[in-house]
């Protein structure tokens, strides 16, 4: 369970699975690698995760679609999702001068399974921690990459941990969340990264024993992976981003002017393998009503996997020692 | 004042603009045309609204962009707007089957001023009122739009006149809602069009005195129209759009997905005039943090208007007589 | 045979279908109905081009696409099929101030075969044939689309007929054009409404006995459409339009600033019926060779197209009794 | 002056600036860094260039714009200039997989001069050249991308130099082209990166004295970045794009379905500088007859700097003593 449900939360109307996270969506599995060293102006507080889909994403890729709130931001890899709509790796979060270094491990990662592979498309996203960490001094190597490709698995830890290790949000220390909608036959799973927003933005679930850091930058992104067993097609994923943006709106995020808000959707049972001419897939037709329920799902999760970063987070004394509050009942 | 603000309500964090209404941006005007006819089967609830930019949008094309949410619409002249980013009509706000008349108006009102016209591209958003009145019967003619045009002031109307006639959202009776917001120098003003959310979607501003409409229709639409007195680029207006998804996403819309969800915005102070091949504009970076508090601006009006128009909506006995609640405050 | 083939030329290395027309897709029909009235200030020379496609696309709609190369048009009902992908109506092809009557024309068309019908989108494509003709008297009504409607069939008439009755091309008459190519199992066709390049952008299959008009006007417009029975998914059909805007191109098709030059492609075989939950389709992965194929298809029916629909012009006196010389070999 | 232009050829109406390359627009300079080691099975034949924009990009973004003709590619960067429309780094071509490595040395350029920067979003592009090279060794490194920023100066060596080494087109050896027009006031200039196209493709402007490989591989890409003088947005600098793809529709580059055809276009004298509030700008208005000429000549570039880019090839003997012939006049 998340830790949104572990404190005895809920939201929305829709069923959560039973992890409250994006491995309900079966064979989809979740990877860290943190990085703690130093302190001072030399902190790191850093790291890289990793969703690992399910088969081999390279000879048979999956169904996969973007949405792009505001594109202030370094993803790698999304323009050929957005055009040829398939994903053929695993997908990486890290913090924004790390993307490239962890697009590196995918090819390596690619290259062992698939020495054959001439043409990879890694897929990296990123939030800046900057605020909490020293990201100028580049830290994060490919074997830490690696590491959390290796280490993924069915339990998600959230919090300060991987890419989550060096997050705020509105004013409080975050990290990362998960959470899941069940939709007819169908899960919906969301991993987020949440970087953003003001103190001032927040649209709390309940009133906050400790007060945010006021104001703060306000130019902080969201990351926000979803993963889903129907069969969806590439613009149907597209879509279902959209609404995991109207779920992160609800929480108050604002998508302010330097952030960079990316949404990337994957499915897990449609899938387009190399050297097939044809295949024979089964389609849900936009008009169908259970579109409007996994949209609805798409947008209950990722509100409530953006509330349990924040309410999985420890505490992290970052760089210069600044140590954000946590974001806890008041009760 | 609109409906929201009359109620004593207040919501967001920038000032309202002294009417909270779409016509705080200097030289904005609105107009209804109302056509309520006929009862039971034949009950017609409709109308057309008309935003009028000042100036001679014509001659002198204002800087336009737009964001669409979910595509299941019939919206005219957005193509042009969105590639090459001006306006050159009023806009009309009408029925689902009566956009091309209303269109077609826009064409004869063109030609009036400027008779060497040879190529004109209105603008026509819609709403689906199918559930209150007879839409098939296409009731909306062209001096209909006319009179909206022509009837255009200051004083905006909120409620069951013009395009708000018929509309119905999260179970309750909508039509027109308008806030606007002050970001630095600048306003950014909303008129809003709800007719979408079932009674289950709805994030409610305060406890309601009636029961909405169990269930419902899932696939309603929404129309937001922003204007502002910024001088924003294409790009940047299309990016304000998105921001009032945000705000519209607060009020719980659901972006179902026979919906058609169209955000468009104007400035009035950056326009392209025919004929000139330089013009010399004052522009804002995207950097610049003022764009964050018009970005914040575009939400909270969006977010504001859409309960204005559930507020400001008042009885309305329609097709098959059907009579969607009001929401009120339930003191 | 178009008039490209009937002038014994060859283009491309694919295959012409039998009639070297979109009909050449099976089921696909076209229909035009042409206005000539008037001389001098008040000459008329437009119409209306209707393509039809197999089976009742209202409760069955087909997978669509579009592709803009310049947005500078009217067209009308392309930004559902952008988003949702689906064509639910004939295709009209017109004037600029005549795309509203025509949408019209649509609702009525098929409000006749589906009373029940609360929501429609008429799809309307146009380019400006004031050169030749009285846009601004507005001439063409409902009826005049019906009739094309009502008419069409599979033999394709070309040139100076429907919405090519006043279209000029490259500083010579242009009208209708039409073309198709086989690729593997599949057909592609096209037909082509050109009006757009001033002589010196022209790319002439063959030397001219005749001159062009000197420079011209440089902000005409081209509409192509695109019919395949291979079970393209929307964005397939929307990459399929991109290629035919290379054909366009090797034409000289210059895209100038003015222009509208829209792309639109549908599947007759992959369809999206009303009130399914479920489909199970046949797939062209996008890896496959038939794709690359399938585009080459587009390209080069779209550049033969082009040619026919200037081969296969007449001599017209237009407006101020302007007649366009006639692309002709100079043999 | 470029092969094409030495070779006495000539193309298209508008004329060439005086070194035909794209430094003839002011301030821009091209380096390569060439990778040639090995034979047989592991021949390295491959390398980077470099396209570094006039003053400090990182301090004052260029006004920038993208168009993708076809997404299968795995550029960097691009979608914080499609969506902000902000160049802030030099420009990289490259192998596919090699992007990343040079992705990193942008990030080590611009903290060497920027310390301070936090967020920093280079841009590279890349085609594959696995057919001449061991792609899979990933032997390019940091520092071969830092030599091809340093060494970049103002003349442009083309062929068989950095990202071109490795390149085949249409059956014959490609490498780096280079071309440019001047519009107006304006110069447009282009490097080109051709590796598309089958042979049967090949819109030939002269007969060959050598016959090309036959067939090949159809899945090849195409890199084009632009540059210009004139003060365009970045949405007119996309539309630029889009005239270049008809420039390369020209040459018969085909978009095949493993394509990634990527566009680039910045403006040196637009731009957004870091930390201003407002910006007074002289824009060009798309109504203005200038912007036809502006695109004309990017799609005259375009094709010119293909052409000259086979014109420009020597021979190149790589993996597996695979030697594409050279494409020259048959004279």
């Amino acid at each position: 369970m998340n830790a949104f449900r572990r404190a005895g939360l809920s939201l929305g109307k829709l069923p959560s699975g039973p992890r409250a996270a994006i491995t309900d969506v079966p064979g989809v599995l979740v990877g860290h690698c943190t990085l703690i060293e130093g302190a001072g102006e030399k902190a790191v507080r850093t790291g890289v995760t990793a969703i690992v889909p399910p088969g081999d994403p390279y000879s048979e890729p999956l169904s996969a679609g973007v949405f792009v709130l505001h594109g202030h931001g370094k993803a790698v890899g999304l323009w050929q999702i957005q055009d040829v709509g398939e994903l053929e790796t695993p997908i990486l979060l890290t913090n924004t001068l790390a993307v490239f270094v962890c697009a590196e491990a995918l090819l390596t990662w690619t290259l062992r399974c698939h020495p054959e592979a001439r043409s990879i498309n890694p897929v990296v996203l990123e939030c800046n921690d900057g605020r909490l960490s020293a990201i100028e001094l580049r830290p994060v190597r490919e074997e830490h990459a690696l590491l959390a490709l290796e280490g993924a698995k069915e339990e998600v830890r959230e919090g300060c941990v991987g890419a989550g290790t060096g997050m705020i949000a509105f004013g409080y220390k975050s990290g990362i969340g998960t959470a899941s909608r069940v939709a007819g036959p169908y899960t919906v799973g969301v991993l987020a990264l949440p970087n953003m927003g003001r103190s001032e933005d927040f649209i709390a679930p309940f009133p906050a024993a400790l007060s945010p850091e006021e104001g703060g930058e306000a130019q902080g992104s969201l990351i926000v992976v979803l993963a889903t067993d129907a069969p969806l097609l590439p613009a149907q994923l597209s879509r279902l981003c959209r609404r995991a943006a109207l779920g992160a709106a609800r929480t108050g995020a604002p998508a302010d002017t330097g952030s960079g808000d990316f949404f990337l959707a994957f499915s897990t049972s449609l899938r387009f393998p190399r050297g097939k001419e044809r295949i024979v897939e089964e389609l849900i037709p936009d008009r169908a009503p259970l579109m409007g329920q996994l949209y609805r799902a798409a947008a209950e999760a990722t509100q409530e996997a953006i509330y349990s970063a924040l309410l999985a987070a420890e505490p992290v004394v970052g760089r210069e020692g600044r140590s954000p509050p946590l974001f806890r009942p008041s009760r």
